[in-house]
């Protein structure tokens, strides 16, 4: 089903109404907003060949999963986004894709978001106040989906705040899973939004982008910085967590280190005690040693010496 | 062998000749397809020297393997491509080289698949809808090149998701192996889309580039998007992996930590206790100890007393 | 509440006054500094109506919170810089953030600083010898941000000398811990030099920019070079650090080594001999080797003999 | 001694001719090929001060050792070249230098190769078909430069696949060893390589370039493309050969914990029995539970539910 | 003090005097050359005001630890360059801090080096054939600065080959700290070499760069080469030690593994024996085991299947 979203200026409120058959009549009505999200792929290709769109560029904007890009063509242009949609970094199901193909009197837009509470940011929710134009409402979809990581990523400092203290006092298995699982989803989350950094530092430094026909370089330079900023915090935040693996790593070993001391002294102290004791545990019917009068107390001695020759060694090879 | 290829319109599909004279009226019959993939080293030279092909061009042409690359020269271009010709990542044996040297009327092709079904694509394959020229067939493998990795790299996606599941409950060598053997082959892919990836990027950005004159910059866009995406999803599961890899280690170093730990504690508590048992099983006649009467349990509360010694020095220690 | 700080020329010190009213007069008295650091969000909203500045700047110099950047519009320039505003590097709390929104005649600043001293640097602090202009506030103010990162990386190089030292004699967990806290916090300082020295990179490199029609090039260049080197000096301190927690890991994994081979050969060598004692230590009645003349001295000579054996194998494979 | 390297149309072979007196008159016989390799000192002088080269170039060229590099001034080109003298990459002894200092005219050369069979190919080797001008000679040097790495470099592919098959299966300290030095060769070659590599990139972007000026764009983008392939490939090899490292640590410590899994209960298991059993092996007179009737039995039965309380706990804990 | 250097073309060797008024007239002597190397605070200020030295510059050039930088402004040029002052890599002290201030006519100099021979080549020894101006002297001082590098360089060289030997035939502690300490020490060496080389890249490649109205091409060509070759060196060293710590951690991995294993099979086979043993040497009076006739010989039989029994499974298992 094709959606068409239209502001009521009674109710003033958004309102959708269902288009069941596609005229030319309806591209008078500018401007307009044109909702393919629920759009079966028949009627895509209906409005597609209605607004004479360029084949690459129509399967490009019908792909269900297309990473960030922009292009333009003759009339039309295409923005691709992605938004995050779940809930928080623990776990990465799918973006939210937002598809957009406008023109200066028609946008049409394909949406899917799995994220309920998104979805509704990512309807049209433009108040009286604003110019109610297709760029207008360009521009509302892309801070929405620049808005839908920053909340997101700034709990997550907080978040890996935490996780650093606990590492670095006692680290466990399951906090190292769930640091690489966050590990995991950065990084995802750190190409779409790479993709969608360089859209818009293109828009700026390009001369005669065609963005920036469309939008004044103030928002050009607002969506930038917006992404840039994500961007970088997604690369220190993965940054950091890879510091603290590898810091980790480091604790561990030394704790191994450690232990490894311990066990080795106390080894190499009482093995071979506990042979000479052995020895003298035997039952041969003939051991001389055994009936001699200070025997025992000989054997204590040479014990002696030799659990204090053992610690001598270890002091002397510094070992504590 | 030479073979053309050509379209026969009565049978509206493609048929394939064989030929066994060169003769300069071929060139008339424009536009016209070569194909060399089974041509003999003589045959290879007799086809460079009639369309007087520039050698260093020719060099590249009549070589089995060259990495991807473009070069224009007079009438002729070369376009070196590598395709993805194994069903997975699991081991990379070859490439599927495919080398173009293309002017507007003629096209000659040498393509080395070891693969049958990319080996069917990369044969000519158009409909009768598409434009019967040299440049749309040239489009036509380059985006069948392109098309023979994107299938696998995203089935190589639900792959890895797996992996890292698998890696962070509990890894074994085997999968470590299959990781380590992930990571060469894309490593390798990486490599070859880079060039490739580049190869369409400075036709865009590069004024007055050959390919710029034989595409549009539509068709220019989606070659070079198609590769970069490949290249960047590459990349994405190369760097995955390597996470992987490193968590991995940092876990199974932590679980050495653990082990370690329940070791010495246990080896450092029942060792010295072990030799005192040892000391009084010795079999030396004069033992005074032995005989007195309360001797067995003055050693039972001492061993008690050294046992719990141990426990409140590792506690003392922050072991556990 | 809004403050007006002014040079009052008869004390020859600074002064603050608070303002209870906006009026347009104000804009007369030039050069005029507006101090919104303790304003309410109300205030501010009055000051950026009555200047009309631009929502998008007005929003980012309001914020509590933003990486720094450089804007110009209109009449005003926005310059957002961090301060470091901790002690030393072993934690990392908050940022100073000065936010400096400026034309030629008005200075509107909004500075949130947690550590007094260098508060009170980030307040008017001129003397009577230098020009009294909004662009010469604005360069104090910038010269006071660089200098509050250098004094305190200067006694961390140090401070880094010593941990070298340290760890690379004998590190400890609580070492590493603090080295992971100064590896933490160098990245996030790095990232905000980043964005500082970039800011005046730009300023110098790119023709018009809006600050070089403020600063000389004398001055840009000063401030582009401070920023570089502060950023230098971090991006050394935490490779340094870097290099440290890898060295330690690789000392830690000989030491472990080393343990291992004295634990495995004494474990090794006295492992069977203690055994073969256990087992002439067991008491069945009808065991022939007990009363053997020389059984004892015959079972002391084979224990040599496996001992010396074990030894030779150790040798043979080159364990010491 | 200098010797002058001449082709005989006669013999149609070339010949070497010592000089021992440098005339004005042997620059009239041109192309003149002038082989200061075994000059001494004193003869490069002459020559350098009879051709008038600017000492800054001199210097350059008549040091035995120097990075690759191309200078061109007044009428002399210097290019310097580095091949690859080794048999294979197992150790790096010393490049073979290639210095050449060349006008339209003359070409001086300086070649120090201690490998005889690369020596060969280094001398003039020209067949009649070929131009026989300075240009070519120079031409001819650099593609047998470039060819020395080739095929080494190819047959190192297949070795680096035997190494790693070997190391994912059993690797070992040997094999380790190789590894580490290949990875050492492969470093200094590709800096090696980079640098010609760029030499060649300068002369196809630079505009103006001197060595456009002496060479075709094709030849120059041959030169190119080859040192860029060996570079690439060098580049390549060496990243694998560190994932092979990074893989093996990894095995190796997966390894470890499976080892110590195995200790640890084995040892936790037997060693708190096993001082147990000595405990009633001791020699006290009075020990009352050794004259229990049942007292062995409820040993063992004690025994064996220590045993299996410890696998119930190394199971709940998960350990197997 | 002031010292003024001049070449006495009498004596033909260069003299110093001491200055102790500045005067207008010393201007007049041109080429003049000024040490302020142990000059007070007050001279320097005096000197930069009789010259009317820009506030930045003259407070750079009075820094007692600036990071290599240039920068030109009215008729002064200041070169801040930095030589290494160490005999060689095994600790940093301090670098030679080489400060120039130019014109025409006027050298200042500030020299600060604790390695007396290196203090000795910074000072003047231009002999009588070379240009006694102020441009010679600074390239004659550029020269030296790299040349502090290259000598220590070049014999480290010959140092890491050897400690490549040592390292993969049977490294140490003492080995690996000293390898940590020269990384550390590279590091810092190639951060000053970077900023030196790109003083000097700067120079060969802006447009109308100052120096290049001092220079010829070929001068600064010869710089940019000079310290370029010093960096990529540091560069490629610092890296070769990286991979030798990277290789040793892998073999000590590898070794450790090798002794667990050793031991574990020890322990696994010995420990369980040991308990058997144990128990049948316990004391208990009913253990009818004890009195069985073939007793003794059936615990041998049962002792060499479990001992078989564990070498088998360590055999399937596939341990070695
Ligand atoms: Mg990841
Ligand atoms: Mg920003
Ligand atoms: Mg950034
Ligand atoms: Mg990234
Ligand atoms: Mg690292
Ligand atoms: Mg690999
Ligand atoms: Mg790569
Ligand atoms: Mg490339
Ligand atoms: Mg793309
Ligand atoms: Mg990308
Ligand atoms: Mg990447
Ligand atoms: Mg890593
Ligand atoms: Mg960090
Ligand atoms: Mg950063
Ligand atoms: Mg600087
Ligand atoms: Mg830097
Ligand atoms: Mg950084
Ligand atoms: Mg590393
Ligand atoms: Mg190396
Ligand atoms: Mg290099
Ligand atoms: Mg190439
Ligand atoms: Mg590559
Ligand atoms: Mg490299
Ligand atoms: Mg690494
Ligand atoms: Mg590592
Ligand atoms: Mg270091
Ligand atoms: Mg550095
Ligand atoms: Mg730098
Ligand atoms: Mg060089
Ligand atoms: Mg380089
Ligand atoms: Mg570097």
């Amino acid at each position: 089903m094709i959606y068409i979203h239209y502001f009521d200026p009674e109710l003033t409120t958004w309102q959708q109404r269902q288009v069941t058959q596609l005229t030319n009549e309806l591209r008078l009505s500018a401007p307009l907003w044109l909702d393919l999200s629920e759009a079966s792929s028949d009627e895509e290709q209906q409005v597609m060949q209605m607004l004479a769109i360029a084949p690459t560029i129509a399967e490009d904007f019908t792909r269900q999963r297309h990473p960030p890009k922009f292009e333009a063509q003759a009339d039309f242009s295409l923005l691709i986004l992605r938004g995050y949609a779940d809930a928080d970094f623990t776990e990465f199901t799918r973006s939210a894709q937002v598809n957009l193909l406008f023109s200066r009197d028609i946008l049409i837009s394909k949406v899917l978001c799995h994220e309920p509470q998104l979805a509704v940011l990512l309807k049209p929710q433009l108040s009286t106040g604003i110019n109610n134009t297709v760029l207008e409402w360009v521009k509302q979809l892309t801070l929405t989906v620049s808005g839908s990581y920053l909340g997101k990523l700034l709990s997550f400092e907080d978040e890996l705040s935490e996780l650093e203290d606990h590492m670095l006092r006692n680290g466990d298995d399951e906090l190292m899973a769930s640091m690489m699982r966050y590990r995991s989803v950065l990084r995802k989350v750190n190409r779409n939004l790479a993709y969608q950094k360089d859209i818009f530092a293109d828009a700026m430094y390009e001369v005669q982008h065609p963005l920036s026909g469309h939008f004044t370089n103030t928002d050009l330079r607002d969506f930038y910085e917006k992404f840039e900023r994500l961007h970088s915090m997604t690369d220190m935040y993965y940054d950091q967590l890879s510091d603290l693996v590898h810091g980790y790593m480091s604790t561990t070993s030394h704790q191994i280190n450690e232990r490894m001391k311990v066990l080795t002294m106390v080894s190499t102290i009482f093995i071979p005690l506990t042979f000479l004791a052995g020895v003298y545990g035997m039952n041969f019917h003939n051991m001389p040693e055994l009936s001699f009068a200070n025997g025992y107390f000989i054997t204590l001695v040479i014990m002696l010496f030799i659990g204090l020759g053992s610690l001598a060694w270890f002091k002397f090879k510094n070992w504590w």
